[in-house]
């Protein structure tokens, strides 16, 4: 049984890993950080967790880390960062937060406005990506989860960029977010009667953060700069990510190539051609389901990719990564089927 | 590993058991009958499934039931009788139709508008609220499922009846369900566009069949008749009841007896008094919230219970109750976590 | 033309209120105050009105009363009452807020917990329940609008009281409010990630401030005190109150109340008996539907009513009563239809 | 006062008719046809409706047209043309339906698939977007309202078609439709529990039928053949539709070709360079909001425009042209400011 700390633990992403590590046959929560809510019980911050027995909540100092095998950080950006900083130099980490995506610290500076505070783990960070990144992970100790838009749009295109499938100079992602992914933060725009009933763009013409990890790894894959155009719109909804990609290149190649990348994996599945997903049969679930669709105009075609941000976009894929790095069964706490209706 | 059948397949008990099956750990199924969608694979029927190995979807006609262990059936009232009747007769079979739920044929006309097809069958079933018939389910071959709404208003009340802490001849209860309770059945005013952003009262003034559980619950848990007042009201929302209970009766014995019953279920969680239960705190769990709390009036209290109407409501419950049927652990494949947010 | 005054214009009751008002064939806005938007265009704070001809927000202070007929304030409670008491003595005023709802100062201290700093003021407000002071009305120059919940269960139920049909001491009101009532502040439990899908009791047990006017106006028509059993309760929508009223009386007589005390009223509907109302069809309107049926126990009834909380519930209401105060018709800029779906 | 017909009065867009012309001042409903629920009042079809004093619904052949001064037809498409067709040859009808919006019959037979039943009819009708076509719907006797999709895009793209300001081969639209859209029909993937909380692409790859006119027009308008790749969305919400166009031009001689062209009109609201509209700030409403923001790639700009479907996208459209047609102020009865929230 590997001892487990969850920082960030009053966090939508916190309650994620909470709900599935609560089904893990071989991790147990130690202890729970949550700086604001410290001295809560998680029946309080999250009662629908009520029903497991769970450690209070504690402020950060107050976790005895030499009793942990693995702790996720469910931080804000920024403050991440700092504690992570101060942790333990051997203690495994695996970070849900943006502060150790961005291998280039003028790419983090660039996207996200200020000096990075832990050079040091930056530079051994991995990226978590699991499904391109497993052997890294394997090997790593601190591991930085993808963005949950940045997941999507890579299952979809990666594999179409790495195998020079597609124009890599005209790659539109339109992306649709559901309301979770924006936190459990204070905004007005945020509130039910605001949000529901209506959707809109927001982070317009490429100001999105998530584009530095889009132009860090298909540059990579590419091997030479690629720069995609992508909007977000926010939609009525609480959980998922649909990304339409629209793409030039043939879907019949496209199709097989996707196929093949992830014959054996466990948790992308590929839909027939001509298919495309819904964001509600993976909602709850560590699935991300692609469809490729022909365009009626020749040479083009659509490739759509759906996950559930919290899960797959976020703490499922946390969990993942944490399962290589402990060399526990990769699927293990992540086979639930998806919750519908 | 017991070898499952599923009639009725293609509703949405059926996916749920689906779901739950998938993840528990000495049940396989083998297979899935729905006459309507019959030869269409599950991915199509329910793509959110499409990761699962499951069997195609075929005619009842066309199951062997000699491999079958324990056979559910989620098919709509009145096709379910008809259906039982012909099954092997020492096949064990929970139902999750209200076909079996009242034993008075003559009470179940009343509800039902109907003669009972399979009265043999109606003799030795038992009735499937687990937490009450806990011994007469081990040893049952035909379980009927209860109600959703009956269940959510029993949990609430029927100790406080069996106890005598309240006034039989007063009892309120004003439900909130939510629209998958209403199936997969193609009408007006379950489309997005009519219930989304509205709620009305239905079945009101007594007439909603669930008071037939009701009636014959309470009544026998009293040893005289009980009529309650029931009003359903449908809700804008896909998962839970919320069955809010205004009683004449003493808070605090009430809030005591109910911590008595269910402290050992581990299904029942009972709130500390003077706290009420959410539905979006048990979405998609098997677990059911009750709390008590004091009205500003002497001597009356309100009792309020949340749970999801197709987990612990039915195909939770109906797995749960087969759990037992087969000498499984009560809890098997039933302790994930609730989806929040 | 009447020249209109809107303070608390970045809510959402001000926003309402200038929906409606763009409508009227008599009223033209002149200024808007939100101290703390002041500065801001509408356009800005509210973009679904940019398409008006609208003063910016200003200041309270920096608005030049000498020239406004009828100033409508829809600030925060107790904001309300400093505001007020500092307004031109002459001014015509319609409060929004529970401020002036309640007659009693110390009725006011019990419910709302602190003194009241207009007492002069408290003294000449008018309740501003329309349908059954508009008399009173007409020849205030003070009115405040009734709480929402408070307008909807009087509709269903002051006609019955006054008039002895049912049983005072054994009244329940469960109601069901769209979110939209809780205003545009900045709660946790109001975002959507956290409402929608969900939903619960609140105020349980007999604290909701409403009861505060149901004490006040049930007592007073029945002319003894008259305590009601109230729970209100959060349901995922954005506009909408339901209540279901449990009372004890001939619904038979009941209903015919009902069309008698509300024959001649322009926005009160009466169902036909044994019909019950949804919120969905009053959305955006001024309308208030309200229905009767029996209930299967001998001598028991249920009355239903639903109105829109911003509509009839606060904005609308406030509008009909600002057209009776300067003698314009009394339905001017109030009969749109219901927005369905 | 004109005196009007509604044919199809039970479905959507004849109830937004209804709502629509409630408010309007020289019109008055005459007749209301819809086959299946002649017999019905609207109060039954549509409880909304139930305070207007409104005509029963009757069969088609039950009206007498000699008294109609103008017709909608809200009908099915194809059972509008067979209906139009025994219309009398000089009664002014607004087609809500598909029927008439393509000129050529064999583009007609492409993408609707069958033969059109009424060519003399088709000859003469004129196409229903009012701020492009206002002369010729002003002598017109048979308009055909523009599909809703259809709308939306040609706001955002006709004008830049038109002059030349983007790349002709390259245009993306990427919509997002809200479920009304798709009408009151029973059909499964429109049921509340499947709709809600979940999003997805549908008609992928071209094929939705509005393409019909996207070609019909932009192809008029640029004098060369244009087709753009067109990919709708359904997401879960009632009203709107939101479409990102992704187009190869200069996003400030965009904004300015726009604001230009819709400088005088009084429903499309052009916002500043740079933000993008909502369709919750357009829900209820005739207005259609459009938004110019540039790309962070030189020389591409995303275009998006939001409009209400059953508004301006059919039945606000639909009485703006009968204004028109009945030589009415255009804007007579279509004022009414959006609900939000």
């Amino acid at each position: 049984m590997y001892n487990i700390a969850i920082l960030g633990a009053s966090g939508y992403t916190g309650a994620e890993l909470i709900r599935l590590i609560s089904g893990h046959s071989s991790m147990q929560i130690k202890a729970l950080g949550g700086n604001s809510k410290a001295g809560q019980s998680m029946a309080e911050v999250f009662p629908h967790l009520r029903h497991l027995d769970l450690p209070a909540l504690v402020t950060i100092d107050d976790i005895d880390f030499s009793q942990i095998d693995l702790c996720f950080c469910a931080l804000p950006h920024k403050t991440s960062q700092e504690v992570i900083a101060k942790l333990p130099a051997d203690l495994k980490i695996v970070d849900l937060s943006a502060d150790f995506r961005l291998r280039d610290p003028e790419a983090y500076k660039k996207w996200y406005g200020n000096d990075h505070a832990a050079l040091d783990q930056q530079k051994e960070a991995v990226y978590g990506l699991t499904e391109f990144y497993r052997e890294e992970i394997k090997a790593a100790r601190l591991v930085a989860g993808t963005g949950c838009n940045a997941a999507t749009g890579q299952f979809a295109l990666r594999p179409l960029i790495a195998a020079g499938l597609i124009d890599l100079d005209d790659i539109i992602m339109d992306l649709k977010c559901a309301v979770s992914g924006a936190g459990r933060s204070l905004k007005e725009n945020l509130l039910h009667a605001e949000l529901s009933e209506g959707y809109h763009a927001y982070a317009i013409g490429g100001t999105h953060r998530h584009l530095g990890e889009f132009d860090q790894e298909f540059s990579a894959v590419a091997g030479r700069p690629v720069k995609v155009q992508f909007t977000p719109h926010l939609v009525p909804a609480n959980r998922g990510i649909l990304a339409t990609c629209y793409v030039k290149g043939d879907a019949l190649a496209i199709h097989g190539e996707l196929e093949k990348v992830y014959a054996d994996e466990p948790f992308i599945e590929v839909l027939p051609l001509g298919e495309a997903p819904s964001t509600r049969h993976i909602r709850g679930s560590n699935f991300c389901h692609v469809g490729v669709v022909q365009d009626r105009i020749d040479g083009r075609a659509i490739v759509v990719a759906a996950l559930d941000n919290l899960t797959k976009g976020s703490s499922g894929q946390a969990l993942q990564n944490a399962n290589l790095m402990l060399d526990i069964a990769e699927t293990e706490g992540l086979m639930m089927a998806p919750l519908f209706p």
